[in-house]
C-alpha cells in the first residue's frame, strides 16, 4: 500500500484524486487545498485540511497546484526528506524546495471540470532526481492503469511545446472553422466526424503519411478561392503560412 | 430499389462502392473507369466497364472522379436527362454538362485507401439543380446511415473551406509536434491519447468553449520559453501567429 497526500484542488487535482480513490494499493490519506470551499464535499471519504503544517506523513506527496504556487507550496512544506512530486509540464524539478526528495509527475492529457476520463488515457511521464523513487512513481501510475513513460526534464518541456501545438493550435484551428461555418450559416456538426477521424488517422500512421489537400496537391486555382473566400485578415495569414509550410515540409 | 451507376476508382469511389453494395434498397448495376485495372477484383459482384459509350441505364451516375474529370467525363456521357452528381467538396455543380440533370453527393471526410469507414460517420452534404431530385439524394445517402445535409454551393464551397482547417492543418500541426518531439527522442505515442481528446472535447462542448494554454492565459514567461525551445523559423512563425491569432479571439 502506497499511502498518498494530495495538494491542489483544480482539474489535474481533482481527477488524480477520482483516479487514486478507485485504486486499490493506494491510500489518499489527506487532500489539502488553502481553501478547502471546493473539496469539502470529498469530506466523508478523506481528511481534508486547510491548514499546511498539518499534513500527515505519507510515502508520496503530489502537488497539483499551479505552476506558479508549485515553489512556494514547496517552500512551506513542514518536514523534510520525503517524496515530493508535482505535476506541470513545464515547471523545472529543482524548483521544489530541496529540502524533500524530488520528481514530477505530469499527465499529458487535457482535464475538464465536468468530463470523466479513463486514465488508460492519460499517459503519465515521471521523473526523480533520486533515481530510486522513479519505481514508486511508475506505480502510481500503473495503479491508476495510466501509461508510464521515464523522461528527462528537457524531455518534458518538449512534451509540453508539443502539446501547445496538437492541442491549444489544433482547437484554435476548430475555433476558426467553426467561425466560417457560422458565418455563412452552416451547421458545425457537419464537420465533427472529419475532427474526430483526424485525430483517430493519426493513432496508425503517421501525420507525414496522413497529409493530404490542396496544399499538398500544390492546386494553385482552390488555393487562391479559399484565400478570396477568407474574409478575416488573420484567417488568410494563418492559411497562407500554412500552405507554405505543408508545401516546404512536403517539399519535392 | 434505386439503380446506380459509378465512375471512378479512387478512395471516395470505392468507400461508396462498398457503402451501396451493403444497402439493401440500392443496386449498383455497373462500376466504369477509363481502366479496370484497379477494380477488376470486383468483377463477380458488379459489372466493370472501362468503356464509357457502354454505360447502362440507371436512375443516378455518381461521378466520384477527381475535380480536373469532372466536366470531362461529364461531357462524354453518351445520353441526355439522367441525373449525375458529383462528389466534389469545390466543384461548381454548373461544371457538370447542361445535357443531364445536375446534383451533388459530397460525403464531408478524409477517405484512406485501406482504413474502413462506417458512413454513419460520413455527413452527406446534397445539392441539386432540380429539387425533385433533392430527395432521391437523400434516399442514396440514407441508405449507407449517413447524416444528409441540404446545402447550397456556397455552403459547401465554405465547408470545403473550413475542412481545409480541421484536417488538413491540424494534421500538419501534427507533423510539425511529431517533428519536435522526434528531434528530443520522445516517443509520439505519448501524445496520441491528447490528440483524441481534443477531437472528442469538441464533440460536445464549443471550440471557443475548449480553448486552453499559455496563448490564452498571456503566459509571458511560457510563450518566450517555447519561442526559445523552438529550433526552426518557420515553427516559430507559425506559434507566434497562432498565438497572436488566439490572444485577438480571446481578448479581454
Amino acid at each position: 500500500m502506497i499511502t498518498l497526500v494530495l495538494l491542489g484542488a483544480g482539474n489535474v487535482a481533482t481527477h488524480l484524486y477520482k483516479a487514486f480513490k478507485a485504486s486499490k494499493n493506494i491510500s489518499i490519506i489527506q487532500w489539502y487545498n488553502r481553501s478547502t470551499e471546493h473539496i469539502k464535499q470529498f469530506n466523508n471519504d478523506t481528511a481534508i485540511c486547510d491548514d499546511i503544517t498539518k499534513l500527515k506523513e505519507a510515502d508520496v506527496y503530489i502537488l497539483a497546484v499551479s505552476d506558479d504556487a508549485i515553489a512556494k507550496t514547496s517552500d512551506s512544506l513542514p518536514f523534510e526528506n520525503r517524496l515530493i512530486v508535482h505535476t506541470s509540464g513545464s515547471v523545472n524539478v529543482h524548483d521544489l524546495n530541496k529540502k524533500n526528495k524530488r520528481g514530477v509527475f505530469y499527465p499529458l492529457q487535457t482535464f475538464s471540470k465536468d468530463v470523466d476520463i479513463e486514465f488508460c488515457d492519460v499517459p503519465i511521464c515521471v521523473e526523480a532526481l533520486d533515481k530510486e523513487n522513479i519505481a514508486t512513481l511508475k506505480l502510481l501510475a500503473q495503479e491508476i492503469n495510466s501509461p508510464v513513460y521515464k523522461i528527462s526534464t528537457e524531455q518534458r518541456q518538449t512534451l509540453h511545446l508539443a502539446a501547445v501545438f496538437v492541442n491549444n493550435f489544433t482547437n484554435h484551428l476548430l475555433r476558426i472553422a467553426h467561425e466560417i461555418t457560422d458565418n455563412k450559416q452552416i451547421n458545425f456538426d457537419i464537420l465533427k466526424p472529419l475532427i474526430l477521424e483526424t485525430a483517430k488517422k493519426v493513432q496508425h500512421i503517421s501525420p507525414y503519411m496522413a497529409q493530404t489537400g490542396p496544399a499538398l496537391r500544390k492546386d494553385k486555382s482552390t488555393l487562391k478561392r479559399h484565400l478570396k473566400q477568407l474574409e478575416k485578415q488573420s484567417h488568410k495569414d494563418i492559411y497562407t503560412l500554412l500552405t507554405k509550410s505543408i508545401q516546404q515540409t512536403h517539399g519535392k
